[in-house]
């Protein structure tokens, strides 16, 4: 018991310019993620555990219109919405992560579910929406996920090969995921991740969001690692792991193995994105190689922080 | 070019006692699993690729009913069967993997078509079979996947909530997933890895197997590795990128960083399992932590090796 707690949030890395924002939009972000992060602060700060703390701060991500995640998820070539998402815990290693579902509320919840109601860890498609059904799961129709700002992305493609992730001409949204690392007031790292993916997306196309090691990772000898980015990339470099390594194995810091994984492995092979990481000192790491990235934290002093560019 | 080859394979790992086979089917599986090697040593000493040989030996493995993947592939809960298989790439570290996909005759190829002619890593379900048809890959009915001992099982769990991983009572072929790794002349290495999963699963189940840096992994830097067991545990114990970071960043050999990782961490989680592993000078490594592995290798001086129990 330190009593020690820290909560990180983001909302998605990209190519968001200062200027490409109203200063109501602007507005509209850094309250969303002050109330993502207040909610997830306010469990650890009441004895809560991480995983509680993580998943109430991603659910508020997933219900806000704003982020690519639950309502407001990008649409597929099909116009449908598909949705991935992940958590780990990081005192047992236990993990649970879905792919491809669609009309699931809040894909967290049944990540979680997986992780602590089944035998499993990843389940996909219409299987996780079935395991989602037999657990009574809230699902909601097509318009509820609707958004008119991704409808109008996904208009712009429609009918092409071109897939993005949610990238928009003024630049703003280049990837949309939404995460949370959080440190109890036991010692207890975790981490959640949830998405819907690249716009007018084809196949069946599955990114690092699910893919535990790759878009989420927590131990509570290292830290929670909650990734955004372009996912091929991240995966390929096993990016959340990848930090908990650096640690574990070459003795580094959290700051030390971040810098080194998203500011110079990362970006070697072009891989744009960044992460939000908290070890087990409470220590909060924010680093991204784009241009900006939406994030928020509030650290075990209690002091907040809440950002879009770069600084 | 170092002129170095190097070939491991493996048929799945689990409760294999000795005994449990007949004389007769130990003659079969020894006698695939020769075949496999051979076809990928054959491209390797002819100066071919390690991802060709990958990829042959796997395909070969695929197309044999004793194993676990493609034809002989075993029943989900619906009767059917879904596969899952992964493919990567040392020098580039390129991957590519497909979960999830029925009627694809051989899922390594398609996986493999996922890294060199998509720009995703993995596809899932029927996007995945989408794509497979665009390339026209090579699809077959129900009929041809099926084999009276895979169905045998199933008939045993079927309408049941039991799943389990290959397994029949007189302890054959607990984990059934095929793989392969390999180094070439040029000082490439490749790592493939497919499977059919868990008799009886449901729920969209995916384990280790399309999972990079879990089931699959390969690095020119460190090794190839591919993985058979009880999957869950190898996502959460990320056991692919974990060889190669112990390598990477504690200077550990091959031969120790599967030590620790097969014999230490996964059974110290109870993860049933093992993996084949070849490293940059050609060192070829086969651990596994359950009764027996099917596996095959042919080292640089063509030394060749077949073996199913524990030495």
């Amino acid at each position: 018991m330190t009593g020690l707690t820290s909560i990180a949030i983001h909302g998605g890395a990209g190519t968001i310019l200062k200027g490409s924002l109203t200063p109501e939009l602007e507005v509209l972000y850094l309250a969303a993620l002050k109330k993502a992060a207040q909610v997830g602060n306010a469990i650890l700060r009441n004895g809560g555990s991480s995983i509680d703390a993580v998943v109430a701060a991603v659910v508020e991500l997933e219900d806000c219109p704003l982020f690519n995640a639950g309502k407001g998820a990008v649409f597929n070539h099909l116009g449908q919405h598909e949705l991935d998402a992940s958590i780990m815990e990081g005192k047992t290693l236990d993990a649970g992560a879905v792919c491809g579902v669609r009309h699931v509320r809040n894909p967290i919840l049944l990540a979680r579910a997986v992780m602590e109601k089944s035998d499993h860890v990843i389940l996909s498609g219409e299987g996780a929406e079935m395991f989602a059904k037999a657990l009574s799961l809230p699902f909601e129709d097509d318009a509820y996920f609707y958004t008119e700002e991704r409808y109008r992305q996904w208009q712009k493609l429609r009918g092409t090969e071109v897939f993005e992730m949610d990238h928009t001409p003024d630049g703003r949204n280049k990837m949309g995921t939404v995460g949370a690392v959080a440190l109890d007031m036991s010692g207890n790292l975790a981490a959640a991740t949830s998405t819907g993916g690249m716009t007018n997306k084809k196949y069946g196309r599955i990114g690092d969001t699910p893919v535990i090691g790759a878009g989420t990772y927590a131990n509570n000898t290292t830290c929670a690692v909650s990734c955004t980015g372009h996912g091929e990339l991240f995966i390929r470099s096993v990016v959340a792991y990848d930090i908990s390594c650096l640690m574990s194995y070459k003795g580094l810091s959290l700051k030390q193995a971040c810098d080194i994984v998203v500011m110079d492995k990362l970006v070697s092979i072009q891989g744009e994105g960044g992460l939000i990481a908290v070890d087990a000192a409470g220590n909060i790491e924010m680093p991204f190689n784009s241009e900006g990235m939406y994030r928020g934290s509030i650290d075990q002093n209690g002091k907040e922080f809440y950002g879009i560019y770069k600084l």
